[in-house]
């Protein structure tokens, strides 16, 4: 069911996933845009840093926006955002992991400059199979009102 | 040349690329992580909020990244990153646009509780062909110091 900006109200709690993060999509997506030993190389990974292989923070991220466009956003209306603020990787994802997003809305109000837009707060938590948090973040999007 | 700590002093500026953007690396990395139809479907972003085709901010991040990969951090020294603070999209990344990063060190400081690690905070902006801004972000890094 499509969703605008009303139907998005401060307070609301929701949660999606679980999704696996495999070695084989962790070394594919490092590749192209992070090869840094500890992303890219299980072998240098283990005498690393963190001890293993992990996946590059802007996989983890990705990831994320997977989960907003299939769970929390509409095509209907859905407009783009303008950034984010405060991202957090507070514990690596490596191989295997499971990853389970926890969203809030914390702001919800209506554009003053665009007509028929608003501007919708969330503060978003990735967690793993530990509940362990993999990422936070506090993103912005501009949201169609209901026509 | 391998890059310590010691190699990345407040003030410091640096530019990197250019980087180009092609419709079908648009298209692939959105399919994947952000189906969002102004990022996937040519015709239904051409009627869409931007007027046609724009790259996943979390493309041009990770664009980003691997220019600070390939430019900027050392395999022999980057310990990763905790997070970033106001990553900011001010205007759309279309297809064929040339991509060029900025970066100025903002802040340089050894670590308390981690011994031979520095922390570095830095302010990066890619612009496009037109000098338009198309990300802004203030990313921090742990970088080993030199042994």
């Amino acid at each position: 069911m499509d969703r605008y900006f009303e139907d998005y109200q401060v307070g609301m709690t929701e949660s999606f996933g679980p999704v696996t993060v495999t070695e084989e999509e962790i070394l594919e997506f490092a590749r192209r845009f992070d090869p840094q030993p500890f992303h890219v190389d299980p072998v240098a990974a283990k005498a690393g840093p963190f001890g293993g292989l992990i996946a590059s923070g802007w996989h983890t991220a990705s990831l994320m926006m997977r989960l907003l466009v299939d769970h929390y956003l509409s095509a209907a209306s859905s407009l783009g955002s303008p950034g984010i603020d405060e991202l957090r990787w507070p514990n690596p994802v490596r191989p295997g992991d499971r990853l389970t997003m926890h969203i809030e809305i914390v702001q919800a109000r209506t554009s003053q400059s665009r007509p028929g837009r608003g501007i919708v707060r969330t503060s978003t938590t990735l967690t793993n199979q530990d509940d362990l948090p993999v990422l936070t973040v506090t993103a912005v999007s501009f949201i169609r009102t209901r026509p």
